[in-house]
């Protein structure tokens, strides 16, 4: 298994290594690294056409300002549309500031869902119900997850 | 008939099972659950590519930030153009947060919603005329309809 | 001429009852009925590419929550992008709780609309200039002309 | 040379009549009305496959409420995917209600914006640096341009 | 390698033209000068498919009222449609007016992005890894870059 790992030089926390790190060697890696989130759609798409990868993990920063928040939206529309055209996962992994202005909580929420979500590729590698028997649990990615009701 | 359950590890109801139970014997089954609803566009085309669905229940659970709501659009917008490349119908039954903060309701809301699109889902597999008496009507899942004018 | 007509058990007025009464026999008709206007992208698709129809109305209703206005922006998307596929028109007809909150007056409105576009449809299978001595008139559809300027 | 002007019946301009005044016997015209804004992206798509348009002029009307602002967005998104589907401009030349609510105001925008875009549309068409020597001029249509800084 | 440079005439800076002195002989330079960035995807994608261009740099400038974000939000959905049709980037250098109302400030953030973006186009065409060294470093165009956390 091949996972990519797309993520940018805009972002304050490397995001990418830490997943990098949580997968150890259980997939081959492909990285490719660009500017902006906006940016990471193609960049998916190629580490999906030239560079073979199965699934790609896409990590985009957010800043705290609303045009921050439009473009984070447009980038997630990229990315869904890459995913339509080459039937393969990209996980959409971003960090928002508007979540948190302490800096401190910042790098450990953006890192704890960098390596949870790196988990969650490997599961959906292992096929569409490896991750049945948590449907409906609550779960979540950078904090405690919300639990089932 | 094969109709195709996409849901999450993100939702705090399963939704999914809950449509599985409606539908009971009257169609095959095939599930696909992913981390999040913005996972559920690629997770739907594969499940009409790969698993020969005729339709697919799409479950999605949307948290009470406004970057939940931009998430939910995102997905949303990915479902229609699922549809719209393979020519068949995602039902796409999402649970707002926003709709009621009281836990307890937002299980009753989230199951009623599941379950009435199941069977709005064996109807629409029927033909294109066979919710047609209901036109106007005002129908509604998750609550009490509101009835035609 | 064949017309095809879409519409939703969520409405509240059945607006695709009015338009095919104003049609009458000037046309043949198509009836596509699903649950709510999310799905009526791909039903105008399938009444294309399936039914043969040279034009589709579809027809929606928006309720007052900020998130329906949001489905109502996802729905008309996926509608144009079907435009784009079949080289055809859907005339967009939808009515918005937002407009009036009077029951009678939604019902109004909505049938006046209805009516209205079902006329504007006969009118573009004449040909692309058929409106055309009625263009910058300040036309509406639902209410009085706003008239030219 | 082939121009397209497709307008609406929703306008209470004639902004396509303004252009094609502006315009003269520099091109040849091919005219498409449709009822509101959002039946213009198809329109368009027709002007340039099927009347062998080089380009077309899209005039908008947008009323004063948000959600006709949302239709506008909606029907810009359709005509710049239109642009990228046949690789020719579409000059998308729309007057918001919200710029102004004064009456003469209004019509002296739109038909300052339409002519402008005449001519834009003319220089377009000499090749892609035709409006090189004007770039980063701030120039504007419908106002006084704002100058280069 | 050639880069294209796709401007406008909106623009109150001339971007397009410090991004070429940027370049100076490090690339071959194809220039299309469009109206307003919503005309600059097509423009782009004349770049790459009829001018073989390799990058292209994309200079937008979003006037201070709601309608221009709703606008620019449209260029760079359209401009990320592009990247994936051609599978190259295209890098989004808009200027907003909301950052700052200072008019040489304007200038200065304007011509800094369009340099530094010059900078990361002339990086991306070495490889998918070129810019990996600084990935979460917080780097920032037309500002002094946040740093990594």
């Amino acid at each position: 298994m091949r996972i990519g790992i797309a993520d940018t030089t805009f972002s304050r926390v490397n995001m990418g290594g830490a997943a990098i790190a949580e997968i150890g060697d259980q997939a081959a890696i492909e990285r490719y690294t660009v500017p902006g989130f906006k940016d990471l759609p193609v960049a998916c798409k190629i580490l999906f056409e030239k560079y073979n990868c199965d699934l790609v993990l896409a990590f985009g920063w957010t800043g705290k300002e609303e045009i921050d928040e439009v473009c984070a939206h447009e980038a997630n529309q990229g990315l869904i549309n890459v995913e339509l055209i080459v039937n393969k996962h990209i996980l959409k992994v971003f960090f928002h500031e508007k979540e948190t202005s302490d800096l401190n909580e910042q790098k450990v929420v953006a890192l704890d869902r960098a390596r949870k979500h790196a988990l969650n590729a490997l599961k959906l590698l292992e096929g569409k119900e490896a991750l049945t028997p948590a449907a409906g649990d609550g779960l979540r990615q950078g904090y405690n997850d919300a639990g089932g009701l």
